[in-house]
């Protein structure tokens, strides 16, 4: 790993130091399943190990990076003011979640023009909304508002190291039960939109095939309608989205700072995807999986079936990264 | 157990036999998973675990009993007519998958008024469809004239005993991944229709308690609208259906001369319950688990929540059924 990267990553370029973290995450989490479907594989063309973070405690991987964050910060005294994040979706869900369970207060920025059900799932974790404009200048100003009034630690979804890394733990697990299984991974895929899943992957990968002499490959699907993950890859340098469209709600959003450097480094393909081929794929994975996942999941799913010469055969981890669907507005895609 | 019972049971009475059967029929099967949602369990005030036979191969736990009976028939030489049933849904699609897998014919009767979606998954499976009008009278002489032109062999759905043996293996595995997560479950749910998995169930449950000293008991959830098997269990004879009225498509059926004897002995309490809470039920699965789950699942968990007289505080192991539901078709219920 390149000088570039966040210093808080140096602790665990070390394989086993990243095992002994990922262990003591172990507790906060839900060790999720790792399913099989052979009509999934039938259709995608190759063969399928779906990693179920939507039975992830708050619905999400987001879990995860929050419950190494906590925990770093906790290493150094839970601040009284609590915690703080702008997140409207999963990551403000699981970061209420966790905070909850660790006795401290958690505030969420949330747009006015924010999903009902959305704010109901904060409000049912025990968070504190505070709504604001639905512009990201007005969420950030409201965060910063929070912090000076609580002193409340803002915790980010996807740009803050100790939540990167937590994030790799989905990883590190669906490769733990494959080799359990007997099952060498070729690929490990996930979706990218902040880019904290992808970077966090792409670290844990890394350390996994450092330790074991593998050659696992990580690639990500992105919306083609939001494409600046793909872009940046191409470029070397963060691409901006002008006017990001896609219905993968919680994928309208770029990469930072700290997660890229870690995705250049990790990271082998970035595939767009259109959202006809994104919906074709989550409604595949309800029919034949029988699990309900949110259209974020789908991009890498999607991807694997578009890119028949990349991925043909080949063993394929997917991190599916969370379920949280508002089932009374929800209509599923077309049958394929 | 009682002489009335079909012998072909007395081989299993040992429960060193059962568990040797069941781990022969282990490749034919998914391993699934048991899961759990804090949600849920806040919901239902006990303490749930879902056996997730939505996952099964076929998307139900009819493929267990459907490969213990082909196992029993392979064991004489497989059939050259193959086999057949009239069971339009789950079974059928099961055995159309399992005997396909062995390279003989299935024939699946079928009423002509049956969903389309139903039909597509048999053929998908391999299975030839003879429709006939929708009348059980039609259906049983439908299938006897296969089994005259063909010498198909008929694998009932729920009333032969190596059908209802195989079912049993879903309990008999969540028992023992319960207990290696150290959790003894004070009970072990399912939905009830023909009788076959509700009758395999109290046969597996007697057996491991036989073997572990445990008093483990076996209760089920039924639809009122087809009340028939606790109508059964109180006069302790068949009862049936007048005209059975449920959402619950899988359980307009009723019990058979050869599990209502199991049953009787090895059941503790079989719960009516309304649509409107098996509705509920079934949406707060999706909701909170993140799984696709049919209507025909929710009976026993919508029971667990009505009982808190018996089940407030348990560990209750609930045998999800299967998850072939009609997306295009499927509107949820209620959100609670």
């Amino acid at each position: 790993m390149k000088a570039s990267l966040d210093p808080y990553f140096d602790a665990f370029l070390d394989p086993d130091a990243l095992a002994i973290r990922y262990a003591e995450l172990a507790p906060s989490l839900h060790r999720t399943p790792v399913l099989r479907s052979a009509s999934l594989d039938a259709w995608a063309g190759a063969a399928l190990h779906l990693k179920c973070e939507n039975f992830q405690r708050s619905g999400a991987f987001k879990m995860r990076g929050v419950s190494n964050a906590l925990r770093e910060l906790a290493s150094h005294g839970l601040p009284a003011g609590g915690v703080c994040t702008h997140s409207s979706g999963n990551h403000g869900q699981a970061l209420a979640w966790a905070s909850g369970g660790l006795g401290i207060p958690c505030t969420v920025v949330m747009p006015s023009n924010a999903p009902q059900f959305k704010k109901d799932a904060v409000r049912a974790a025990g968070g504190r909304i505070v709504e604001c404009r639905p512009t990201l200048a007005a969420r950030i100003e409201a965060v910063a508002e929070v912090v000076r009034a609580t002193g409340a630690v803002e915790i980010h979804p996807s740009n803050q190291a100790p939540v990167i890394l937590g994030q790799g733990s989905a990883a590190w697990e669906l490769l733990e039960d494959c080799a359990a299984r007997g099952i060498a991974l070729d690929w490990v895929g996930v979706p990218v939109g902040g880019g904290g899943l992808l970077a966090g992957t792409g670290f844990a990968v890394a350390r996994w095939n450092q330790r074991h002499g593998t050659r696992v490959r990580v690639f990500a699907g992105e919306p083609s309608g939001a494409d600046d993950a793909a872009r940046s890859l191409a470029s070397g340098q963060i691409e901006h989205n002008d006017n990001p469209q896609t219905v993968c709600d919680g994928m309208r959003t770029e990469l930072g700072d700290v997660n890229f450097p870690v995705i250049r480094e990790t990271v082998t393909a970035i595939y767009p995807v259109d959202d006809s081929e994104i919906l074709v794929a989550q409604r595949l994975i309800a029919d034949r999986v029988k699990i309900i996942v949110e259209t974020n999941c789908a991009p890498p799913v999607a991807a694997v079936a578009k890119h028949l010469s990349v991925f043909s055969g080949q063993q394929v981890g997917v991190v599916l990264s969370g379920g949280n669907l508002d089932l009374s507005a929800h209509a599923w895609g077309p049958a394929n």
